[in-house]
């Protein structure tokens, strides 16, 4: 695949908090912003913003504003979310079920199509508008369907097995909600989602 | 209140990590471990993790690792988790629900107190263990508590709208899960859990 100019991952990991602040100045009706407004929307600095935007060409117009349409337009295809990429979820506890019924994916890039379980009482019963399938099935499944991105909401002590599996079966991108740290191969990338992490990260400061 | 020397927030982001990675260690029957095992769990540089961690002092003597005892006790002191946080959930919808029924937030400092909403509908009902409160009453039966941590789970149009409220009931930490940016007072702090993002973050490199 032809790779873009190498971008710093610190920029890399702005861009979705960028696209977000523009698809809600767009529902309010805006047609341009500044790089002042949008920072004000996201406690970051102008000069920032101007510099990450910069390395994706010339949105912006001198005293004019970025145009909201191109630029989440641009957004949308840098971040590859110009398009919806199917994940599948693993562990369907109270996590599990929420996400499956999330409304929030789909008009971002994203729809769960297959969950699994390994609990014999929770295969077959219903989350969101999927069925839930044994885990046993999985490798296969997501293998057929070329599915890259997958989900963890297991139990901690499941979730380094979990992603092995889904490793084996082609994802190369996880977001795990167990609290644990995932032992991957280097081509394959990992986010994490413990919200205990970020609740200790502020009681620190408490 | 008597404040440590200065951290870089860059270092007491990763110190959560470090606790929750050794905690694992303790259960797997581990009383010491090296820096550069540490690291291999943890995909950091053991040189990082040195660095890092000599800022709260030496806790490791050369050639023999850390105390893991040692070393968990004094990072949940740094982190203020040698205690037990009351928090505040508003929004009990799926997510709101799977939050209050979670069973890891007990023992790594945090325990869900309070749970709002405004939908007649859920107020009276029972989420987890508690039962959901009318949001009307948050601000004086925060206050009352001395809550200083909020959840945010609502959808994104309600977020700033109850962040302005949890600030005024005196909260000074919010986890948001809502996608949306708030804007806060320069003494309260946000950490954002919307999961689109950090699967953008990933589509990027897909």
């Amino acid at each position: 695949m032809a790779k873009k100019p190498e971008i710093p991952h610190v920029v890399v990991s702005r861009l979705p908090i960028y696209l977000r602040a523009l698809e809600h100045a767009r529902q309010e009706g805006l047609t341009c912003i500044s790089s002042q407004e949008l920072g004000e929307r996201l406690s970051i600095s102008s000069a920032q913003i101007r510099k990450d935007l910069s390395m994706f060409g010339e949105y912006g117009k001198q005293g004019r504003g970025y145009p909201v349409d191109a630029l989440i337009h641009a957004l949308r295809q840098h971040l590859h979310v110009d398009r919806v990429w199917d994940v599948v979820l693993v562990g369907v506890g109270d996590l599990g079920h929420a996400l499956a019924r999330y409304k929030g994916f789909a008009e971002r890039g994203f729809r769960i199509a297959m969950a699994f379980d390994k609990d014999p009482a929770k295969i077959g019963t219903t989350a969101g508008d999927l069925t839930v399938e044994d885990i046993r099935l999985l490798a296969r499944r997501v293998q057929e369907a070329g599915i890259k991105i997958g989900m963890i909401a297991t139990p901690a002590a499941a979730a380094q097995e979990v992603a092995n599996l889904l490793v084996f079966a082609g994802v190369r991108a996880i977001l795990n909600y167990a609290p644990i740290h995932l032992t991957v191969p280097n081509d394959v990338r990992v986010e994490y989602l413990d919200p205990v992490i970020p609740l200790q990260r502020m009681t620190y400061y408490l």
